[in-house]
């Protein structure tokens, strides 16, 4: 259906206009030209009502007429979205603010938001004929594609940078996906990708230059809207690393308000690890451009030292009214053990990382005591064990008499 | 809801009658007599109706009328159960069998089965003014009983055995959970446990004694019922460990058969780990009683060697007309891939087990290659990546030249 609702793709960055067929990046503009596609709302509106959806299967395919797929072919099966969204009060007198909600994106299929982009992907691949499609990954994109892959018989090859936590490269391997390990940083495979993708003809599931990955992504941000209506907090909060998927989620949030699900928008908050924030340090400065820098920290998933889509992620910080943090690896751990303990999901550090920033922000007093928050947890903390177990305490071994074990269990208030 | 429906608690060894409250297991019987409670369905079936559960939420407590719970209490926020059901055609036809389908609860908020117990068993704590909460586990059980207690504030003590992998513990500790770990296998664990529950006055969420705790497991048969009605396959196939996965969830069947809502039942395939078979032994041997083993097998999940509920699962296998069979470890991490690969489903080992099973279970003409069968994948893969590791290739460093590159490729196919 959404295919027939595509009217244009706009240039972020010249505002040229194209059409919607076999145009990735702005031909003037080149790689800096990523694409916005835009629709026709007044006739997506005919169908997408609030009456249609209450029929839906509760999955990102409910938004059919939003989504750049050709819907008559079989859609892969793995479900995804509709993830559960929590009020956490424990949670919210922790960080600071009046209330809060998140919503767990570590249930998607493969244990992270990138399926929503996955889903996307595999099939815009299967419409251009490819057998082969790649991407480059910190890990969740990667996994994510080869289990969407496999769940549509393309074959994946998924370019990851050398540090690329184990349990990432295993989901991949065991979807029978090829990981091509690049030495270097998530960047220099990022730059192998793209012109391994340029030689052979494999379909680019790069989200930062695909413009219709993004449109998976902007699915967190629908849901949002029919989940929880005129419930939505004043803020909601995504961690950043290319920015493709705050990007996403404004636009699917921006969607609903032109569609009238939405009476009013929430503010963005878009939060980067201290050693890899070029995307803040470009909102400080305003100077239109980028700087890259190499990326350290421990959240992987948002270790991005160039990003691509930061135009788009900016323009949506403006248009909201919103605001951009970094903070340390520190507090992105502290944050992981208060998300498990105070709201009981287990985040990885990319997902804990915005935990960490809204604290920051009632800190600095962008974000009001007596607002209210929406995080979105962007994947699973067993996606990256061995922080978890940096930020945790150590497992007791048993000790051998009932005096000693009566020792330890007192010192924990156990009995 | 559910409480009022209770009529009693029988002894599965002697078939004396009990109340419903503050008994654990048959004072005659002792450890051996594990109790099973009755409802009264009729009282049921007035209000657990197709149009009723309609309008109710997507997760397990939509059937409180069949749960022992007080619910006037507050339910613990996470979002269990209700996980989804997948044809998967391609792992089918590699099986066997005319059609095939799983259902992946490794999509439940500690990414496995075992959440359908740990809701009611914090809830059960609660009810009993318990601070604590103690459990003996192979790792699935420990994770999630201190999300469980994460998200009511409970104390969580996790009694484990030496060799638990790494990312089950790292979910207990990050969750704030106290992890106790025992020299030897989780027999002895669970022996431990015992004792300290005995002493400390801590609530027992052992599974096996714990009569209230299956009650959750049987919501996954409920929910088969209600997903499928009289699409349900001829048989549903589950690994074993304790022996109380499988008959929690015939008894989710059975009742919901009872309540009209099936018009036939399926028949249950158990599938243990050969180094790990106690059950099987007795289901062959059918001498009434249990043969403890050392248990040995990559499985941990399913590694117990001494089940506590075997007559629970061996009579759910007979009154199923069902059958039991083992398969080794190698075809465990074949069944790893192959589900990964062909239904897009990461198993842990335990979850593959099945798929394994039932594949032998064709081979030797138990299962009919004419016959449809459900597989319920029990955890997901990322609880136990060293396995996946070992089932997998190996990740290729990427090739210094162009050259070495397509070499590379060629040989996957991959250009």
């Amino acid at each position: 259906m959404g295919l027939e609702h595509l009217v244009r793709a706009t240039c972020v960055r010249c505002g040229s206009h194209y059409g919607t067929q076999g145009v990735y990046t702005c031909p003037g503009c080149g790689i800096e030209g990523i694409l916005d596609l835009e629709y026709d709302y007044d006739a997506v509106a005919r169908t997408l009502t609030r009456e249609a959806l209450r029929s839906r299967v509760g999955d990102l395919w409910r938004y059919l007429e939003l989504l750049p797929v050709d819907s008559t072919r079989e859609l892969p099966h793995p479900h995804v979205g509709m993830t559960p969204i929590y009020d956490v009060p424990r949670l919210a007198a922790a960080v600071g603010v009046r209330a809060l909600k998140v919503k767990d994106d570590g249930r998607n299929p493969t244990a992270s938001f990138k399926d929503r982009a996955s889903a996307v992907g595999v099939l815009k691949a299967r419409e251009q004929g490819s057998d082969v499609i790649a991407c480059a990954s910190a890990g969740n994109a990667a996994a994510s594609l080869a289990g969407f892959s496999a769940a549509v018989g393309l074959k994946s090859v998924i370019f990851v940078p050398e540090r690329t936590p184990e349990p990432k490269v295993a989901q991949v391997l065991i979807f029978g996906g090829t990981v091509l390990r690049v030495k270097g940083s998530y960047d220099d495979a990022y730059a192998v990708c793209q012109d391994a993708c340029a030689r052979f003809g494999w379909y680019n599931r790069n989200c930062a230059v695909n413009p219709y990955l993004i449109e998976g992504k902007k699915t967190v941000g629908l849901e949002m809207a029919e989940q929880l209506g005129e419930e939505l907090p004043d803020w909601v909060v995504f961690s950043v690393g290319d920015g493709c998927t705050l990007a996403g989620a404004w636009k699917g949030l921006w969607e609903m308000h032109r569609l009238g699900f939405l009476s009013r928008l929430p503010r963005m908050l878009g939060v980067q690890a201290q050693g890899s924030a070029p995307l803040v340090d470009e909102y400080v400065r305003r100077e239109g451009s980028i700087r890259p820098v190499e990326a350290r920290t421990l959240a992987d998933s948002i270790a991005v030292g160039q990003p691509r889509n930061w135009r788009k992620a900016l323009r949506a910080i403006s248009e909201s009214r919103g605001a951009m943090l970094a903070v340390d690896d520190a507090s992105i751990l502290e944050a992981m053990r208060r998300t498990a303990r105070l709201a009981a999901v287990f985040a990885e550090p990319a997902g804990a990382c915005a935990v960490a920033g809204l604290t920051r922000a009632v800190e600095q007093g962008i974000v009001g005591r007596d607002e209210s928050a929406l995080v979105v947890i962007t994947g699973n903390g067993l996606k990256d064990v061995r922080s978890a177990t940096e930020a945790s305490a150590q497992p007791i071994d048993l000790p051998a008499d009932m005096a000693g074990l009566e020792q330890v269990l007192r010192a924990r208030q156990l009995i």
